[in-house]
């Protein structure tokens, strides 16, 4: 559990991903500068889980002081709130929902606003839940699954997106086994991956990313499961740096490529994935990775934050609203849609 | 130079690659240990630059203890030295010329030594040019490459092998420019062929090994160099760890990708890569990379230290006896053969 309510819903409590798998540290925030930083630095990340916690911290600094002027409050506290990191495209969704909670004003508004994050953060549990049962169908009843990042329960507010179907598989009783690619360079499948799995008795193994290509010949999974950090409107999935290559080795040897997400990451304003920019990381993540010099100071490295997989190399994605397939268009509009 | 004589060829000064790219320490070497040390430890690493470490040391212990019985005392060198890495076969085959020259023992054995070891290290160096050379005429004038791993010349006696054409096309003036895998998980790629293309003034640029496929999107390579531990008969290759996702991501973006090795790499009693063994190394490697804890260490990892890449995905094995194409199995025979 990444996060829950403490002192009867004036503060959260969140578990510091940044010390994992080292060290398990709870932190209890109070502050609207605890929330902002713990969004800002990472300790929270996961683009469902950023926009439930800054959720919460509005909500909990509600619960704290809920005397008059609280509508004001509010939206200075979201728009504090908004910059912690903007790109995050569910950081701003979560807190515009808190937002329009504050407008209504209603009698009791710190009561509303704990109801509304606790609705956004019982939203995102559902969506997690349903995205396994639509990808559950399709795995068989033990699957071998290999991941890529952290799209586990340490994003969402539930179960997560990617490792949903491992999750339901494994509650119901079945065996089921995930390799998870380290990710570098920030390590996101061995620091949180592993650590979340093996807290909850499923079978992993972490491979360094450049070794799936042996997994794939000499034992190979019964299908990839990716989430998605962006996914236009042909279906073009945005996803962390390493996705890719994985799509082109499953295509390669036969094995099903699945990305799973909420509809939410559907960005239909994108045509395809050319239009999704791509964001740069800094060399020094690779460089001084392990706050050891591993790489020459002086030498260049290009460190982009994430790659495009085509749609034509997906075989299906997996949504709260279901299982879509190629030809995406019209289908994910629809989905968009609500249909 | 990862290795030179010291001390009028009594001793051998090293350049400790366990250290780089952080310090750059030279190392004499001259007792019996020191080698056996310097070996095992993996402070000279690569095939060819082992086998011409040991050399030097039996000569250089020669120079020193020239007396009689030399050709006993050169007899238990080499039986020791054998030992610091039973695996490498370039060690045994260049400790068996040094035991061919004491089998003989003539008049100055000592001098029979030095020679046979400067003997073994030019034609190291001369094998290096030559696969340079015969690479170079695939490759354009201004060539972008990538490459994996080092098999450059921290690897050799020369100006190494994958890349040998590099470091060519840059003596001629050309630019060329390197895309370094940094090879998880010791990192070869980042701490050793970056460090030595920038000492010797080639454009460099580190990328994580999941950002290739990114790379072959976004901005695709003239061509993919990499060397070899053991080529098969049938063309299939072995070599580090991440290379056979290469060759299916260049296949995939019609990008040439090259095996550059000396003939000695060719293993015609293995008719196919399956033949092949295939080292797992310690799980620490990867959990503990750089004395930071980065996995839960009860999670299990599966660190296999080599792929085999099928002769189908290679364009072309590049040695220093000539240019081979597929189908594979007749040329690499003659090429062994001498013919």
């Amino acid at each position: 559990m990444p996060i829950a309510w403490g002192d009867e819903g004036r503060s959260a409590v969140i578990l510091d991903q940044t010390l994992l798998p080292e060290h398990t540290v709870y932190r209890e925030l109070r502050t609207l500068e605890d929330y902002h930083e713990a969004i800002g630095s990472l300790r929270v990340r996961g683009a469902p889980l950023i926009g439930i916690t800054a959720a919460m911290g509005v909500a909990g600094l509600a619960a704290a002081e809920p005397g008059p002027g609280l509508a004001e409050r509010v939206r200075a506290w979201c728009e504090h709130l908004a910059g912690a990191r903007p790109t995050a495209v569910n950081l701003r969704w979560a807190l515009d929902r808190m937002l329009a909670v504050a407008l209504r004003d209603p009698a009791d508004l710190a009561a509303a606003l704990r109801a509304e994050a606790d609705a956004i953060k019982a939203e995102d549990e559902e969506m997690c839940r349903r995205i396994g049962e639509n990808a559950l169908r399709l795995l068989g009843d033990t699957p071998t699954v290999l991941t890529h990042c952290n799209a586990g329960a340490l994003a969402t507010g539930g179960i997560g997106t990617a490792l949903a179907p491992v999750y339901l598989a494994h509650q119901q009783g079945h065996r089921v086994k995930v390799y998870a690619d380290e990710t570098r360079p920030l390590l996101q499948g061995s620091r949180l991956t592993a650590w979340e799995l093996a807290q909850a008795g499923v079978e992993v193994t972490i491979i360094a990313d450049n070794t799936a290509g042996a997994l794939m010949a000499f034992d190979p999974p019964d299908a990839v499961l990716v989430g998605a950090d962006r996914i236009a409107a042909n279906g073009d999935t945005a996803n962390k740096i390493g996705t890719y290559p994985l799509a082109v080795l499953a295509r390669h040897h036969g094995v099903p490529f699945y990305v799973l997400a909420p509809t939410s990451t559907l960005d239909l304003s994108c045509p395809d994935g050319a239009a999704i920019p791509i964001e740069v990381r800094a060399a020094d993540e690779v460089r001084r990775g392990f706050g050891v010099l591993t790489a020459p100071p002086e030498v260049e490295v290009w460190s982009p934050a994430f790659d495009v997989t085509p749609a034509g190399l997906i075989t299906a994605i997996i949504t709260d609203r279901g299982v879509f397939r190629p030809p995406y268009e019209s289908a994910l509009a629809a989905a968009v849609a609500g249909s």
